[in-house]
């Protein structure tokens, strides 16, 4: 059984995929807007921890889309929820995409998909939606971040990651300027992946 | 790293051990109120799957309890949930447990543990409590299940497993007689693990 693993080159969707490794057959996939080279990043990651990697090229709509959010509401939340479900369900669209997953731990508010909206990705693709990490707690998934990797962790500004919000902040860089970014997306330490401890 | 997962020898206490497998040290634990040898039962399904097991003695003001309330309901819901919590409460006060796992899938409603009874056992007895299975739907349980577990499934009343409501209604029929079994349990397919695939 194959499964999708949505991934950033952070240590929680790393986890998930080592989580799910004994039990599937794994591929890493990175959604890129084409407006960083999140793909470069989130490959190198991949790579350093031993399972297959592609991108998976997203209509800049979408980004669009998620930019007005943001620059409406005044937070983050909404956009990156927004891209995470088009990702999802551009995933789901593929032919041999049965199971996706993700690196959604328990305490996770963003991004997150709802009951309802798993069970309608799940109803409406047929394809199953797994986040191994659900029922884990942040204490219980640093421990097992700590035994199977190497990490860095940083405030977004000081790390290039392969997530949704990389490109969404360069998007709103580009077009207002360096200094609103941090007045939207509020200061928050991020991790990536260096190394795998096999 | 040792974790002690909750064990009725159904499937889906099978499978979260299995999916833990890799990565922790893992005990099965049953608990048992000396009312019935679910001990043995479920003894016999952990040395099929091949991981060790023990038994948790509880005390029988618990199970008596859990019958007032379920006397009192009319369903067994709060019964089952409060064994449940005392159950992961007398594992928690051990020496050298720190991480107590059980089978709850995405969607499950009893037993299950509130957001806020998981986190204040956390914080109590300084455990981590994981749910290996709940972030997978039941379709992608069943294909996990499939994979490596040959198991049986017939209604509640045909099976004999070690799950925490066998032992209440066996008290609950020493008292009123096997009639009012079906009118406070209503029929449900309940899982047996014959044998684990390799």
């Amino acid at each position: 059984m194959k499964v999708s693993v949505l991934f950033s080159g952070g240590k929680d969707s790393s986890m998930a995929a080592i989580l799910l490794e004994p039990f599937f057959e794994v591929e890493l996939v990175t959604c890129n807007f084409s407006l960083l080279s999140t793909d470069e990043i989130a490959a190198e990651v991949a790579s350093r921890i031993g399972l297959p990697h592609r991108i998976l090229n997203m209509d800049s709509d979408i980004l669009e889309n998620a930019y007005e959010m943001i620059i409406r509401d005044g937070f983050p939340k909404n956009a990156i929820n927004y891209i995470h479900q088009k990702t999802v369900e551009s995933l789901a669209l593929e032919d041999g995409v049965k199971f996706i997953a993700d690196g959604t731990r328990r305490d996770d508010r963003v991004p997150v998909l709802t009951a309802s909206q798993i069970q309608s990705i799940e109803d409406r693709f047929y394809v199953n939606y797994l986040c191994p990490l659900r029922g884990y707690g942040r204490t219980a998934v640093n421990q097992l971040v700590k035994t199977h990797l190497i990490i860095q962790e940083a405030l977004s500004d000081d790390i290039s990651k392969a997530d949704y919000e990389a490109e969404l902040r360069e998007l709103i860089k580009l077009r207002h300027g360096i200094d609103i970014i941090e007045k939207l997306f509020p200061p928050h330490v991020q991790s990536k992946v260096i190394e795998r401890i096999k």
